[in-house]
C-alpha cells in the first residue's frame, strides 16, 4: 500500500466518551433546542427536499450571517463545524512548510490541522498564568516565514479574553492574516467583527456549536474579506454542506435572540461556580471569558477519577505539556454544577 | 498572501442551476422520501440532542450497513456523499506525484480529486462507443507508478456496467488498492461487494444519493479491509459527519426494502424512454444500467437550449473531450420523460 507520506503519523484527536449522567468535557451547551425554535425546526426540516442536492440553501444562510454583520455574502463562508473552516484554512495557507502561528496551550486540534496541512505548526506559549502575551505572539509571527496566525479568543481550554484593541495592535503589527478563532466570543460579548472591513487581513470564525447549542448539525462560518473567501473556498469540495444542518443553522440564526437568556444564565453561573471553587483550599480557578472553568489542583488524575466515580464526564488534560493537573469543566445547568462543585469540595476536604 | 501552491488553479466544478420545471441533471430520484420512510425519520430527527457533538450515531448506521454485508463496522467508513469517501481516498493514495487511473469518461470529480491530491490522474480511456476496455485499464495502471485505480460502475457518464468478473479480473491483475464506485449499483444490481472478503485490494464506495433520494444529506460510505479503512480514516477530522444526516440515514437504510418499487420503476422508465428515443431520427441512445441515459445527437447545443426554453434541467457535456454533443437526461417520473421524449421527437422534427 502506497499511502500518502506522514499520513500514518498524524496526529489523531482522541475522545473518550461514555454515558455520562452530567457531560460537561465538551463544552456543549446543556440544553437542547429551545421550544420555539425546536418547532420551527422541525417544521422547516419537513419540508426538506431530501432527493435534491444542495442548491439555495447555502446562500439563504450566508445572506442572512452577511446582513448581521453589514457584510456581503461574498464575505461568508460556510463549514462543517468551525472545525472544517479552520481546517480548510490551514490547508489553504499550508505546504512548502510555511509556519501557522497560534498561542499554546490553546485548541488542541491546531496542532493537527497544521499537520494535515503540511505546514509547521509554530507556538506562542501564554505566560505562566495562561494571560496572552501579544508581543511575544507578534514576534514569533514576524521572525517565521509565518503564512497564518491564529487567535483563539476567548481562549480554549484556559477561557482567557484578549480586548478588541490587542486584536487590532495584532493586525496591524504582522503582515499575514491573522484569524479569530471566536468560537466563545457569546459568551464574552465583544468580538472583533467591527474590525472586518477596516482590516483585509482579518479572518473571524465562529461557530453555532456552541452558545447555539448545534454541536450535532456541524455549522460554522468564516468572515472575511472577498477575496481571501474565493481563495480558501477553493479547498472545498461541491455539496460539502448538507441541507438539513443549513437549514437547521438557518432558523436558529433567524431566532438567535431566543438564545440571549440561556447565555446569559451560562454566564452567571459560570460567575458563581468560579466564585464558589475559588473557596476551596488547593483548587486554582483560571479567569474565564467562556462557557467553561479550568481547574488546576494537586492531583488533577484524581480529581478526575473521583468525577469519574460520580459519572460525571469532565476533560482532564492528564500529562499535557503546560496543563499539568489540569481540569476543563463546562458550564452545565445550575442542578449540575451544584453536583460538581460538591464533588470538588468533597475531593479537596479528602472526603470523596 | 501566501497561498497553498496550485490553490488558486485548482480546476472547480461548476453547476449552473435554474428553478427548472423538471429537474433531470444531477441523476437524483425525482421523488422525496417515501410516505413511511418520512414519518419515521420527522420521528426521529425530533429526538435529537442537537446541542450534543455526534456521537455513537455514526456507529449506528456503520453496524447497520456492515451487518448487511456480513462485514464488521471496522470493514466501513462514512463519508458527506461518496464524493467526501473519494476525495480523502484520492488524498490518502496521493502526494508525490503518485498516479491515480480512472476510466475517460467517467465521473468529473476524480481530475480534481486528482488534482487536490498533489496526486497525477491518469486516464484509461473508455472504446469509442463508450465501453470498457479492461485490459487497456490494467495496463494503465501497471505501467504508471500506480497508488490506486478507480472504475466507476456502472459508469456516470455513459451508463454502461461492467460485469462482476471483469472486476475480479481487474484486482487479480492489478496491485494496488482498486476503488469501485458504485454511485449508480442500484439500477444494475449486480454489486462487486461479494469479493471483498477474497479481495484485500479491493474497495466499494456506495452512497446514499442515488437510488435512496438523500442527496440533500451528504452520506456515503466505503467498504475495505479494516487496514485500509484504519489508514484513510486518518484523513478525517473528528465529528466531520452531522448526527441529522446519520440519524435519516440510519432510518432510510433499515427501510431500505420501501425504496425496491421505485428503483424497480425507475429501470423501467429507463428501458422504456431508451426505447422511445432509440426510434427518434439522429438520436444515438448509449445502454444504461443507471438512472440516466445518455444521448447523442448532431447539436447538443441546440437540443439542450431546446430543453431550457421548456425549463427542463439536463445535464449538457457541451465541448467536454469525448462528449461532445452529448446530453445526460436522469430518469424522472413518467410524465417528466414524456415531456422530454417530446422534447427530443419535436427537435429532431425541426419543429421544436
Amino acid at each position: 500500500m502506497n499511502y500518502r507520506t506522514g499520513l500514518s503519523e498524524r496526529p489523531q484527536y482522541d475522545v473518550v466518551e461514555k454515558p455520562w449522567c452530567i457531560k460537561v468535557n465538551a463544552n456543549e451547551t446543556n440544553m437542547n433546542l429551545p421550544p420555539l425554535v425546536f418547532e420551527r425546526v422541525m417544521s422547516r426540516l419537513s419540508h426538506v427536499a431530501f432527493n435534491r442536492y444542495p442548491n439555495e440553501e447555502e446562500d439563504f444562510l450566508k445572506e442572512a450571517i452577511a446582513k448581521s454583520y453589514s457584510l456581503t455574502k461574498q464575505n461568508v463562508l460556510l463549514g462543517g463545524g468551525s472545525s472544517e473552516i479552520i481546517e480548510k484554512l490551514f490547508y489553504s495557507f499550508g505546504g512548502d512548510d510555511k509556519a501557522i502561528v497560534y498561542p499554546m496551550p490553546s485548541f488542541s486540534m491546531y496542532r493537527i490541522y497544521a499537520y494535515a496541512a503540511d505546514a509547521k505548526g509554530v507556538v506562542a506559549p501564554l505566560k505562566e498564568d495562561y494571560s496572552f502575551d501579544a508581543e511575544e505572539f507578534i514576534e514569533t509571527v514576524n521572525k517565521n516565514n509565518t503564512s497564518l496566525a491564529v487567535l483563539c479568543n476567548p481562549n480554549n481550554p484556559t477561557g482567557g479574553a484578549v480586548p478588541v484593541e490587542t486584536v487590532e495592535h495584532i493586525v496591524k503589527n504582522i503582515s499575514c492574516p491573522f484569524l479569530v478563532d471566536e468560537a466563545y466570543m457569546e459568551f464574552y460579548g465583544k468580538s472583533a467583527t467591527p474590525l472586518l472591513k477596516k482590516y483585509p487581513n482579518l479572518l473571524i470564525a465562529r461557530t453555532f456549536s456552541k452558545a447555539y447549542g448545534l454541536a450535532a448539525a456541524r455549522v460554522g462560518y468564516l468572515l472575511a474579506d472577498e477575496k481571501i473567501i474565493d481563495m480558501v473556498s477553493r479547498s472545498f469540495m461541491p455539496y460539502h454542506m448538507n441541507v438539513l444542518s443549513l437549514v437547521t443553522a438557518d432558523i436558529v440564526y433567524q431566532m438567535r435572540h431566543e438564545y440571549e437568556p440561556r447565555i446569559a444564565m451560562i454566564i452567571s453561573e459560570r460567575k458563581r461556580v468560579a466564585a464558589e471553587l475559588a473557596k476551596i483550599d488547593g483548587i486554582k480557578v483560571y479567569p474565564s471569558e467562556t462557557n467553561f472553568l479550568l481547574v488546576k489542583c494537586g492531583n488533577g488524575e484524581a480529581l478526575n477519577e473521583a468525577f469519574v466515580r460520580k459519572n460525571i464526564g469532565v476533560r482532564s488534560f492528564g500529562k499535557a505539556k503546560n496543563l499539568e493537573n489540569c481540569l476543563r469543566i463546562s458550564m452545565g445547568l445550575r442542578e449540575e454544577n451544584d453536583e460538581i462543585i460538591d464533588v470538588i469540595k468533597l475531593f479537596s476536604e479528602g472526603r470523596d
